[in-house]
């Protein structure tokens, strides 16, 4: 395995290898900014890299957000971005369940309901594939379990179990309760598809780290014997396969930026990206690009160490 | 592996079953009843073991009752029960704490509270054991998350992480939501023990399965890279020797009786217990008994088919 080149300082380094991509796929939390802190100088840096005719994409697992939420937040910390430019995890869940779901399982075609686990983002992207769904931000979902919640779930009351769902779709979920892990897991008992936006196991929001979408999905893989949920964020290649459908790019002339080793580079790593780049603004540390299982193929401290080559090309 | 002997329909081989023990231990959910449904003949069955002077035990994993409420849970049913022939996980987390801790872990003197996640059992039973807890039932944490959550969790306020928890301590909860697995996750990241009650990925009720104390912590073992906690329900040995040492009975006169191979027959196994007896009103199959790696020594359809045994004794 090489030794990842440490770009921050070094001009002529950086200078060569912005010229090698033409495309820079961004990871957004830990890379652009930590919960709502904007690292300083980003948005210079993207500024200047469009300046430059490189096309940028923001790639997010966080399944909270649809790519309209995800592109005002961007413009609200003062990052000029279009809907267009954002690649979400919800998305990717919902092209995967609207356009590719009927091709591989047509027994599911008479269950074309979603029971979401998660916030507004998924039904939004859902919405926007026409896919119908329930649960979610239903307020019927968020109260405490009763006595006849066990008896109508044991027997698959269809009063409780809609009988047209097919699939669960989890994510993240601030508002997750003893009920929800219930009903998903009564749904997948009951045939309907496990899937889950992303699976990463944490969340990073003012400077430390929180529950991320794999600890929602994580009661579900425990109580289905280790069965894991087919998932749509990074490193999955669903959502690279989707990226390049939409952008048509050329692979090896892309780049992807991140923050952590084990999905955002390894994303790029098996996605066959011309590069990786790791920023030091996130999760993981020098030592684990240096010496892990997973290395990027170049790392900085921090995102705007880029600016130095950029500003005097 | 030895093929396990199946028990129902034969007298004979029930009565030399009986007779070559003095203590049972009995798992209660899916061996004495299912959610609120007492199986038949179970309480003329362990009636007719104490009239042989058998010594019976209540062995469970259930954390969300204390021994007291155990009790009242099997009087309620028509089983007559002492508070000292249950043996909960609860009770067993507790006598770890407030006996064996101290010892083990002489830095934690100064960090006696814990912070619970679960329902009144744990609560119960750490109050008998004289142990501060906070979390569990508190309606405090029974709420949404909030911004300001994040920022002083990740800053480690004290306003909100009380410095003298020690000790994570998790079982079955009800009110499980986002805001504990914050709470929970962040004491452990600053040096607080992870415990479970137990780690039973399911809790049979109404007939069916329903989420167990080990999806609840769950969550945080795939937040914490795949630690999992100290537990001390079935199958944990913990558990074993503390019954042992209240009842100091001979292994090899004892028999464990229950509906799950991996957690209920494996205690007994492990335990070196004299016998192990399956039965089939839970969770294993009869394949699962008869194939699976973890075989009862005996096994029958339902508890009630020894009384053909004690009967006519």
């Amino acid at each position: 395995m090489s030794t990842p080149e440490y770009l921050t300082g070094n001009k002529e380094a950086i200078r060569n290898f912005l010229d090698k991509f033409d495309v820079f796929l961004f990871d957004c939390d830990g890379v652009l900014w930590s919960g709502d802190h904007l690292f300083p100088g980003v948005p210079s840096t993207l500024d200047l890299l469009r300046k430059h005719d490189k096309q940028v994409v923001f790639v997010t697992n966080n399944s909270t957000k649809s790519r309209q939420d995800y592109k005002k937040k961007l413009e609200g910390m003062g990052i000029p971005a279009t809907a267009e430019e954002v690649f979400g995890s919800s998305y990717s869940a919902a092209v995967y369940i609207s356009r590719i779901l009927p091709k591989q399982h047509p027994d599911l075609q008479q269950k074309k309901k979603v029971f979401v686990v998660g916030e507004a983002g998924i039904e939004t992207e859902l919405d926007a594939e026409g896919v119908p769904h329930i649960g979610g931000t239903d307020p019927k979902y968020r109260r405490e379990v009763t006595p006849e919640d066990y008896k109508l779930l044991a027997a698959g009351d269809p009063s409780v179990l809609d009988p047209d769902v097919g699939v669960v779709l989890m994510g993240l979920d601030f508002h997750f309760n003893y009920l929800k892990m219930c009903y998903a897991y009564h749904y997948i008992r009951r045939g309907a598809l496990f899937l889950a936006t992303n699976t990463d196991s944490t969340l990073p929001s003012a400077g430390a780290l929180f529950p991320g979408a794999g600890s929602i999905s994580a009661p579900l893989v425990k109580m289905l014997g280790d069965q894991e949920p087919v998932a749509f964020g990074k490193p999955s290649q669903a959502m690279m396969d989707a990226i390049e459908g939409k952008f048509r790019f050329d692979r090896s002339r892309a780049c992807m930026v991140g923050d952590r080793a084990n999905t955002d580079i390894r994303f790029g790593l098996e996605g066959n990206l011309g590069g990786t780049l790791g920023v030091l603004t996130g999760v993981a540390t020098k030592e684990e690009f240096l010496e892990g299982d997973t290395r990027p193929h170049f790392y900085v401290d921090k995102l705007s160490d880029l600016l130095e080559g950029i500003q005097e090309q």
